[in-house]
């Protein structure tokens, strides 16, 4: 089984390594991180670059699409390379999925019309903009099409869809195998339990929306 | 503050990306993934590279850190360049940490001896070998000396380490922003609560204690 995970420049590093290291160990998957060129793609900080070892070009027909999010998103809604891209391989894929933004990659694309889906919590305004709906779930299965919440949801999101595929036993020995017995030492991983001053902060600074131009 | 994360063939690339996300976002950090040479580091999958921007020698004082585990930890239990690099390292760090079987390389560089320290559930057993007391915790402090269990908890203690350092509103803020509200569909991530049955068999096939040749 083909797993393609899509890089762009500025994207989040943790939405397309969550997946990887849970969904990417289904037994016999053939994964590749692929990108508009071959070589390092560098993420949303500029100090960590993960290389694509294939172009879009040349890897058409995934079984399993993954696009992650951050902030680079945002010109790539408009990049009709990658979104024909993606409409091509959605065409013959067994699962579309993404991880925070990504979602919105995906909704630019015309995928998630009419359907449930979810997206990082700063952003759910901008995919009912294009026509889905969108919910506060982390995790969110429409058909094949299967969106999570913000960067960290991928770990959830890659476990949930091995399940899936593989069945619970070969999720529970990737999850016993990660330790991924989570412990946050705070409880502010959501708009409903961090600080309100906090979630107001970013609501206001929240740049979603704003830079996407759509209508 | 600068944080040089560690690379070496075949490591775990979430030990790596976990903290990273997370303490990697402490406002003001110069953060850098170091390598013996620049360039792409192939994980322990073979399908992800992350690139390392710094050689060694080029970063001889970070104020942090930070050790990832994996396969590839083993040959490096030997490699007297990355043990020596350790040891000088840490000779002037703020805080030393690790992620994983990332806490044996410590171990091995003689840094952890006599000290509270924890690794993979699978590798405990060397960590004792090695003289330092381990214990089942996710994220233990020794001093300066900061080891996270497997894999993923290299997110618990990125966030941890995050709030002794720049205060809990800021660590808050990277929970809120990773939306880091874990939400596992299986409740398997450690070995008191995975099915037993997996449990031993990955303690008989386990590698470590076998490979390493210590003593």
């Amino acid at each position: 089984m083909q797993i393609a995970i899509v890089l762009f420049p500025h994207f989040t590093a943790l939405d397309a390594v969550g997946p990887y290291e849970t969904l990417g160990r289904l037994p016999g998957a053939d994964l590749v991180f692929v990108a508009e060129q071959k070589g390092p793609v560098r993420a949303d900080t500029d100090t960590l670059a993960l290389v694509a070892d294939k172009t879009l070009d040349e890897v058409p027909n995934p079984d399993i699409v993954i696009v992650p999010g951050g902030p680079g998103q945002t010109p790539q809604m408009k990049n009709e390379v990658l979104l024909g891209w993606l409409r091509t391989a959605d065409a013959t894929s067994t699962w579309t999925t993404s991880v925070c933004t990504g979602s919105l990659l995906l909704a630019a694309a015309g995928l998630l019309k009419g359907r449930r889906a979810t997206s990082h919590w700063l952003a759910l305004d901008v995919l009912e903009e294009f026509g889905a709906q969108s919910t506060g779930e982390r995790v969110v299965f429409d058909g094949k099409y299967v969106t999570a919440a913000g960067v960290s949801s991928g770990i959830d999101m890659g476990l949930t869809l091995l399940g899936r595929i593989a069945g619970d036993e070969t999720a529970q020995t990737v999850q016993l195998l990660t330790e991924y017995d989570p412990q946050p030492p705070y409880d502010a991983g959501s708009p409903e339990k961090a600080p309100a001053h906090l979630v107001e902060k970013f609501r206001e600074q929240s740049r979603f929306g704003e830079d996407e131009g759509q209508e």
